[in-house]
């Protein structure tokens, strides 16, 4: 990191959610995530070095180098120097965002036409195979029902194999990454081409499943490819802050040209993946979106599909009295139903997965069979939606955008009048039964359609739900407007004018409803607006929206917010529609105060011992014990490199060399040369890693033996004190083993050098004596890297700002200081803990509403006050005896 | 403050801008703004003791005391008590957020439909008035002038004498206010009524004036004034972070209710006022302006104005072919000619400005006589759009809502076809005039209107832009259309069906991209598709308004930037479309190095020798000059006062008392006990106000005499050295004077009290003698109020970064450290500066492109790793002779 501004910007998951992680990895669907980049470049270069060390690998799944090669900036090195000189010009002519974002714009329009063209042609091959076998109903449903079986099926094993990432909506994992965590292979091409295939065949198929969710997702890895792409010209590609503006237009692009909506897109991306947006990147949503959306719709005009570019699901309802003034109770019906709707849906997707992970049995069965759920759940749906069976009275043959398409439909499905039945035309035929009324259909439609979209949006495929639930909230809008179109067959308004009741408006208006209620998010409407290329019924649409909005979010997460719960992905949650009482938690109630820290002029054993204790990423630096005054912030992984590097036995040997020049001055000159090549190629930058170079000569030399017994036998008489501490860490934390591995591995490699040329002449007693030895030493920190600057809070600060803080500088951890001491530590777990009030047992006194008004003025400065007396008090008698503060039990430790 | 997290947030005004805001008070138009809240009521507090002492008050403009009241909070405090036991449980059970919200809309959606009422009663009372006198051409003349006039002149003198904060369009000082700034007066009753009526009358005089703007102002002191209405039941509404978010909502709510344009409203509030968005105050915004829009409309039913709820300036244009594919191009050309347009305007805008205030003579005789400047525009622009004279040739008789629903007209007004003229019907008249074609009449319609705006909005009355430029867009939009209308009369599709050109579907284009460039909002589109009940033009509308603002951006600040800059506020640039080389700037090019500090272990002829070198607003506290280790932040003001108190006559006479009492032992018994009472009540907390008690009984004590002479006379005698510290302080920085007008009114008040008791028996050569001695003291800091964790960063953090981090925070200054050190400072203006380049020749090394890409491993960790060795030797070998780092050059004063 070039300079870490206030913290760790660029942030990296806490500890908890490693060990969550490691929980996640062994249940049944989407995809895994892991903290860092560095970490993960770290750990693949050490399994890789091993691997080449012990000729075969011995991890699970063989990695090919090509998987870590994404991951190093470096190849091609000289073709970029001969492109750098011939773009110059031009790049520096032509300015880079808007030709990213036209690029951009023109790929996804292109995916997404493609797309939706190879999905409908699947659905036109379902509707032929099953109208060409009309002869046998058996043979029919036999088609029916093999057909998505089939395309679901192959869609979940293809996305398994190539890229399990693939999996899923896209638009939980995005908001975490636009968040700054990384996740590992998110962002590749395996992962694009696994989606791109998985979703064609997933909705090609005829499931109840969305595209929106995952074209975001799409986009995204888009944005990626062709950042990475377009780095070959210039090295302003590379730039992580431009790189997450570039990942937030890319997801308003993918909702856009979902649906040809650039604004809705671009305000629903907003909302659900951001917690703060930044307007200067405002424009560039607009722009890659509006490009992308006009391409999308050109395409299908030159394809012959429009005339001209119109709307997706253009509506032609009236303009000059599109609603009355008292059809809006109507409309707040539909939004508060919606809203209860939209928690339901939320709740039963939720307990759909939460049920098949806890029922062990079924959990071993699918695990193995992991192609069995899609295939069973693709069975029982398609079953039921069959044509000649349960599907007609649910409209079963329609296609989710015939559904709409007739959902929007102008005209009344109930007697217009008194006396003219209305005459169904065309594909809204699929609504009429024989024996039945339009209600009951609609009813059922609904019922059937809820617990399916559920349902399905669980299968390992990628999918959204978005669709799903825009179509079953046109249902139930559908369904009221045509009530009250039977209710009031003349419509309200008595004055002189009829203006009869459009249904399809109220179509409109519970779709927007429902999906924002499952998206929590108000753009549905400008959605909505888009897809019908009508603004008509903008009233009712944003009452209902803000209706239904409350209602859900008063009642259950939102449905990405679920994913995000159910992935255990790192997160933040909201503060809540009625947050007024975070104003009253401040830090001080909520901070770990039983922090570890690093002095300044602490000794190895103290590394050593502070190591042990906690399990913290990144250790505070203090001046001394006394002051408290925090200097910085360093990593673990920084901390056990110093204490590495103090108790390698290369210095070990070092030493032993220089007792026993004094015995024989000259027996080991060759040797000492090649000793001086291995320290500083390890010494100078302890966890950066050289690639290869200083590896191969080393491993050149031992070909065999040795490496194969290393973790285990070469450790055990180098480096106890070493072990020892690495040892509790194993046992006790087994994430960190892996990353461990790289340092016992350059461990292993030195001392292999070492006795290659020395021999051991120490007894494990002598090492022990020598290692106690190097502990007692003050701790050298010069060679290590330090975050000079992270982030601060102070004791008062109030949940409310805290949480507004971390959430946008992405921080994952902040200490809390006072005049410059430190006194305690909030990380991202006790802010989740405070908001979701699960502390309030365990320490958190929730402050009476009025106290922050009573004491606003007379205890604020109080403690800043006191802490600063006796700053300046030791000051003025140099080196007093430490008091006894109480952030700093863990001082006995340190003398 | 209640907590300082990573410095001031809730900012005040740097030193710079503190000197520009007094230039500002003596220029022409616009409303005054200061700093700090705090430092307001601190003056102000100041004032009234000393006009309460004097009988009479010295400043120019008297203040009732009910102005000073509405800062404090502490009114009807029995009342407060007695309604919060009543409402306490209807408040927890209701929530207050959406019930402020429903309040807020209600109100506003009113004021709105007032407001609207009143304006088209004026305009029909021009009109009647012009129609009554049509037998006199003179007469006539008089009237359509004098009207205007009279109202624009009394609007002016209005807002003059209530409150010059109502003056222009408010938008700009909303977006300092959300940064964080307490501008004064600023959201107070009376700036409210002065806005409300004010804009009334200026709207009703027919000037091209708009309405929005102003309502962002007046539903942001309508939020203001509520959540201090309903603070009466309860402490939540106090809480400033809650108020600041309720002003987000309310500049929704007031672009919403002014177009009922709920969504238009919320994005273009969000665009114009915010860099920073936070999605979770999406909804207040979104629920506030829906239900006012909604209101608002429904006033207009059920005044029989409409039939039901539609758009405010319907459009019928056809749906099923809304515009041909090979069209967009002329939408572009009106997307790029807005651009250049509204650049123009943005730049006219200020010219005029600027021009007016360079004008000495006439800047002078304006600033004497400040009616005239209004009346002189107004009446030269009522002049121009006279009907029978210029006027016809520019469709003068119009009102500017006329205009709009003509210009959005379906119609084609040249020839459709081939051989019928168009019939012009109602007032569709005004534009077709007998000697020349409908296009010299848009031409000029174009021409005049757009200088004439751009002076109009100069004039010192509450007016906005927004309308102005929307209707020249639309008439350049239809100018356009026209054309294309005449080219291709039977429509560009050559296909079978004839689509014959929709002119005012370019009116629509024309207006969105014309007011998104001058505004630089893309969400104008939002707004016409909402004003005018249509989306089916989206596609060009959105390519339009892009292409405009990216012409509209690369020339110029947008119109509200533009006035912020005329204005002097506080503001930090964009970093605009082409930012990349941002990255490339650190904060070790643009920070200042030679910054004074103040350390724990100074003495107080330091804290003198640093107010004197320096005028920043707040000073670091460092642990010593030698290890600079950044322990705080402490404001000057508090510096000052505790060299104030260390040099107080006070504590001198109680030194020479105790002298004195080794003379004799009881004589000064009684004296002493007025001494405790007098010492306790302002040592405790030098800069806290206790408002009146332990003022009056001094004060009782001195009838007359001394007071008077008080200023010049008392302290010429005390505080020798303090008062050669303030004298160079006045002279060099007038706005601290103020300021310190407090300081020396408690000064001089204590003084005449001990003077009153002692009389002075020091000579000035013993006082200087004595005052010597003092400031040779160590500092005791235990009585200042530190902010204890000052936003930090680091001196390789990006520009980029720094600009991110300075407008999430809303911070003013950051301190830039390297391992706890102080090695800089980065202020707004610095930024600022970098920003807009001028600091290139001065010092900001730009690097080269790749510069970042190149050292971004090898140089990162350099300079953090030598600050830290140099921490770490110091540390080895104690107080080691001080090295000369580069950032301390002032550490000579400081021994």
């Amino acid at each position: 990191r070039s300079g870490g501004t206030g913290g760790s910007v660029g942030t990296m998951a806490s500890e908890s959610e490693a060990q969550r992680a490691l929980q996640y990895e062994q249940t049944l669907m989407y995809g895994r995530y892991t903290q860092d980049l560095g970490t993960f470049a770290k750990d693949e270069a050490a399994r890789l070095r091993l691997q080449q060390g012990h000729g075969e690998g011995d991890s699970p799944r063989p990695r090919h180098p090509s998987e870590l090669l994404e991951y190093t900036q470096g190849r091609c090195a000289p073709c970029r120097v001969c492109a750098l000189q011939c773009q110059r010009f031009l790049i520096s002519k032509v300015g880079e965002d808007w030709v990213f974002l036209i690029l951009l714009g023109l790929v996804m329009a292109l995916v997404s036409w493609a797309m939706d063209f190879a999905i409908a042609t699947c659905l036109q091959a379902q509707k032929w195979m099953y109208g060409g076998l009309d002869t046998n109903v058996f043979l029919q449903y036999l088609a029916w029902v093999t057909y998505p079986t089939v395309l679901i099926t192959f869609s979940a094993g293809f996305t398994q194999i190539l890229a399990p990432q693939a999996v899923g909506s896209g638009i939980p994992e995005m908001k975490t990454i636009l968040r700054g965590v990384v996740l590992k292979e998110y962002l590749t091409f395996k992962t694009f081409v696994a989606k791109v295939i998985g979703l064609t065949c997933a909705l090609g198929s005829g499931m109840p499943l969305g595209k929106e969710g995952p074209f975001v997702h799409i986009a995204s890895m888009c944005a990626a490819l062709l950042s990475r792409f377009l780095s070959l010209f210039g090295g302003i590609y590379e730039n992580e802050a431009r790189n997450i503006e570039m990942l937030a237009a890319a997801c308003a692009v993918g909702v856009g040209c979902c649906f040809a909506a650039p604004i809705g897109g671009v305000l629903f991306s907003i909302e659900v993946t951001s917690t703060f947006f930044a307007v200067r990147n405002y424009w560039r949503g607009f722009f890659a979106a509006t490009f992308s959306a006009f391409i999308f719709r050109v395409l299908a005009v030159w394809n012959k599909d429009e005339e001209t570019i119109t709307a997706l699901f253009k509506t032609r309802f009236r303009l000059d009295f599109p609603f009355d003034l008292q059809e809006l109770p109507a409309f707040a019906v539909i939004g508060i139903a919606s809203g209860f709707g939209g928690a339901l849906f939320v709740y039963l997707n939720r307990k759909i997965v939460q049920f098949m992970r806890r029922q062990k049995t079924i959990n071993r069965f699918l695990m193995k069979k992991r192609l069995l759920f899609p295939a069973l759940v693709t069975l029982l749906i398609s079953t039921l939606t069959f044509p000649p069976g349960f599907g007609q009275f649910m409209a079963g043959q329609l296609t989710q955008k015939d559904t709409l398409v007739t959902l929007f439909d102008n005209q009344t499905w109930t007697k217009q009048g008194l006396n003219d039945e209305f005459e169904y035309l065309g594909i809204l035929e699929a609504w009429r039964h024989p024996r039945s009324s339009v209600f009951v259909t609609l009813i059922v439609f609904i019922l059937m359609k809820f617990w399916m979209s559920a349902l399905a949006t669980t299968i390992p495929v990628p999918c959204g739900a978005f669709m799903p639930v825009f179509v079953i909230g046109a249902a139930f809008g559908r369904l009221v407007g045509e009530s009250m179109a039977a209710w009031f067959p003349d419509g309200i308004h008595t004055n002189s004018n009829t203006y009869r009741i459009v249904p399809g408006g109220y179509a409109v208006v519970g779709a927007a409803a429902l999906s924002g209620a499952v998206t929590h998010t108000v753009s549905t409407s400008v959605i909505v607006f888009e897809l019908t290329g009508q603004i008509s019924h903008i009233l009712p649409v944003m009452i209902a929206v803000i209706l239904a909005n409350a209602v859900a979010q008063s009642l259950q997460p939102s449905l990405y917010d679920s994913i995000i719960r159910i992935k255990k992905l790192p997160y933040l949650p909201e503060l809540g529609w009625g947050h007024h009482e975070k104003y009253n938690v401040r830090v001080e109630d909520i901070m770990v105060r039983d922090i570890r820290y690093v002095t300044l002029n602490c000794k190895y054993r103290d590394l050593q011992h502070v190591l042990q204790s906690t399990r913290m990423k990144s250790l505070p630096l203090v001046e001394s014990a006394e002051s408290m005054i925090l200097l910085g912030s360093i990593e673990r992984a920084q901390v056990g490199a110093l204490l590495n590097h103090q108790l390698s036995p290369q210095r070990r040997l070092q030493a032993l060399r220089q007792k026993a020049l004094a015995e024989d001055g000259h027996r080991l000159s060759e040797a000492s040369i090649c000793f001086q090549i291995n320290t500083e190629a390890s010494s100078g930058a302890p966890t950066r890693i050289n690639p290869r170079k200083p590896l191969k000569p080393a491993l050149k030399r031992v070909p065999s033996g040795p490496v194969e017994t290393a973790p285990a036998g070469t450790t055990d008489h180098t480096g106890i004190a070493l072990k020892s501490l690495f040892c509790a860490n194993t046992t006790t934390e087994p994430i960190e083993a892996q990353g461990m591995a790289y340092r016992k591995a350059k461990h292993v490699r030195i001392s292999i050098v070492e006795e290659m040329d020395l021999g051991d002449r120490m007894t494990p007693a002598e090492i022990l004596d020598w290692e106690e030895q190097q502990l007692d030493q003050l701790v050298d920190f010069s060679s290590a890297k330090i975050d000079p600057a992270p982030f601060q809070l102070v004791e008062h600060t109030s949940l409310h700002k805290t949480h507004t803080i971390f959430s946008l500088l992405g921080l994952d951890h902040a200490y809390v200081t006072s005049i410059g001491r430190l006194v305690g530590m909030v990380s991202l777990k006790e802010l989740r803990k405070a908001i979701e009030g699960s502390l309030t047992a365990k320490g958190v006194k929730v402050r009476p509403p009025l106290a922050s008004f009573r004491d606003s003025t007379a205890s604020a400065t109080e403690p800043d006050t006191t802490a600063l007396r006796q700053l300046w008090d030791r000051h003025q008698h140099h080196h007093m005896p430490r008091e006894a503060s109480p952030g700093s039990d863990d001082g006995d430790e340190l003398p």
